[in-house]
């Protein structure tokens, strides 16, 4: 095989790739990535079984065939050369030797025969739905944070996607608290659903682009999902069995509504959290009384309220929080104000937009006093 | 004591001082901040009991008076207020309970009682230099890397500064390489000689300003080296002993002289340093031959070699490097073309301006072949 690439376009494709490829591991091959040249079309390929990804990238054909080669040996000689045009030229002879030849310098590395390689599993492109790229980045970016990785229950560790009626609903929750976001579809599409672990959707997001007018593709079948973009396709098994039952944990009922400032309200808890060290888990405790809420913390460290103006609807309430839930829902939230919807001290509270756009329920805790 | 300031120059000032402040210790006052205010001043002072720092802030003085404070948590305080010209207030009341307020929060933290910190040890300012932040700054940042932590020699742990007929040289070694720099003083000053814990310089370093048009005063006393600059002043222990003779290891004889574009040997250089894994320690072999120098690597990871353009006069040579220490000199040279001297192989090479601004003694490694 001989093959010639630009290096800038090698190195982008590399950093697509590369997502899929081990850092941790004694296998071989789930370290190194897959280059194929043929039918006049270069692609590279690596998995860790779990993920998968392909993607085409420009080169010039002098001999097709294949090899497979370290990534990170791989990324790191092609990334090092100084310019982002030269010409960067591989030569895989029929032991598998490669040579990378770029500017005034040679590179001897062994390669490994492609067979050895796990190819991607084909599958059905019946089922699908489509949004835009910028779409998607985002609502796994404001959904990511309320996973948990655990062995008693893993779909905690990862996010439900439920196509219904042309709406796709993103959804996790880690037993504190649920992050749920709803996207309408421009199409018409078959129902879906199935639960994808965080990791693959994270780096889906890594990759794809903040662009509005472009779109992903997503099929689904038995055992995978399949994001198609760009000239990319990243393919992940999807987790087996149940999804929590999310209808029963949602309700519309009320007792105190409040309207805040999200910014105002998002700094005063963070003042709050420099009170609380790690693994102390004091609550914020929040006294809804009028038109303010005063949040306050008292800690091994020291003590600390601070008041924030409000509107409100319904009853006085005092309930307490893990601080941090309620940061990172915020953090991911436009709005300049937001909803939050309370019971009592006892049930969880809401955060959410009329438009039914995003909801954000967070259980409260335990406080003395 | 009830103090005011504005939040900008408080974190700023802050910035400063915690440079001095303990992260692993189990001494209270080593991990806090002393706050004076007397006579219209307020004083931020921190020390690590080697390192001290004392700077003054703008503020505005309701009660003179002092406090000790835990500085982690009153500098995390000050910085997540919202508005850089928020006005903070520091009350302090008889049993040093200290209460911040600002913007619509109110902290309350203890304090210790400033008797109980450790005074900056005050030294005579008979002997001393002056030179510009921008000098100071650069030329410790040209010099810190050749230096080593070793309980077994300490001086290695130390940068030499050795004042003679208005020039100040300063010198780092750690067994393998040596870096010197000479910077010319306008003025008229006393020879001077000390060595100062590199981490002080180095902390020295990220405080000062790169501007040419700012001073810094260095004073000199037995036990002490004293940086005088804008309102801070940092008092570092010096290290107690001789410096190595390192006349003895200087020399301006040569063999080989080769001349090459420092950009142009650190990117092949730092090409080679792909094959060669940490701990692996695989030399980096040159052969100077006639106009070319070709680099090269045989390690585990492959093999590589890369040719650079040089001027030569001279012996061929063949030589081998731990290549790291030819680009940590390389990287820190502003000059285009670099002049490298060799003897043979076995023989340390510098790399030297004819201005003699800079010398880079680096010793050669065994190499097979």
């Amino acid at each position: 095989m001989n093959l010639k690439f630009q290096k800038a376009q090698l190195v982008n494709a590399l950093g697509i790739v590369m997502k899929a490829v081990s850092t941790k591991t004694s296998s071989v091959i789930l370290e190194s990535i897959l280059i194929t040249a043929k039918d006049n079309r270069v692609f590279l390929d690596a998995t860790d079984t779990e993920l998968s990804i392909q993607t085409e990238v420009d080169g010039i054909i002098v001999n097709p065939g294949g090899v497979v080669l370290n990534a990170k040996l791989f990324s790191d000689i092609v990334r090092k050369f100084e310019n982002t045009d030269s010409l960067i030229e591989l030569d895989v002879d029929k032991e598998f030797k490669s040579t990378i030849r770029c500017e005034q310098a040679v590179f001897n590395i062994m390669g490994i025969d492609p067979v050895e390689f796990i190819p991607m599993p084909q599958i059905d492109k019946d089922d699908f739905i489509k949004l835009s790229q910028f779409s998607l980045k985002e609502v796994i970016r404001q959904t990511e944070f309320s996973t948990a990785i655990s062995d008693i229950n893993r779909m905690m560790g990862g996010e439900l996607i439920d196509v219904k009626d042309n709406i796709a609903k993103f959804v996790t929750l880690d037993g504190h608290r649920m992050s749920i976001r709803n996207i309408e579809l421009n199409g018409d599409f078959e129902n879906q659903r199935c639960v994808v672990p965080i990791k693959s959707l994270q780096e889906v997001m890594r990759i794809i682009d903040s662009d509005t007018q472009k779109d992903v593709s997503i099929y689904f079948s038995k055992d995978h999902i399949l994001f198609e973009f760009d000239k990319t396709l990243v393919l992940s098994r999807i987790l087996d069995g149940e999804y929590f039952r999310i209808e029963t944990m949602l309700s519309n009922d009320y007792d105190t509504k409040v309207t805040v400032s999200r910014n105002r309200l998002q700094s005063a808890i963070e003042q709050a959290m420099i009170l609380i060290r790690e693994n102390e888990h004091k609550p914020l405790i929040m006294e809804i009384e009028s038109s303010l809420l005063t949040l306050s913390v008292n800690s091994s460290l020291g003590f600390m309220d601070a008041k924030v103006n409000i509107e409100k609807s319904g009853n006085d309430l005092k309930i307490a929080f893990n601080p941090k839930f309620l940061v990172d829902a915020l953090k991911v939230i436009d709005d300049d104000f937001v909803n939050i919807y309370f019971t009592n001290a006892k049930s969880p509270c809401f955060i959410r937009d009329d438009k039914n756009t995003y909801t954000y329920l967070i259980l409260p805790v335990n406080f003395v006093g």
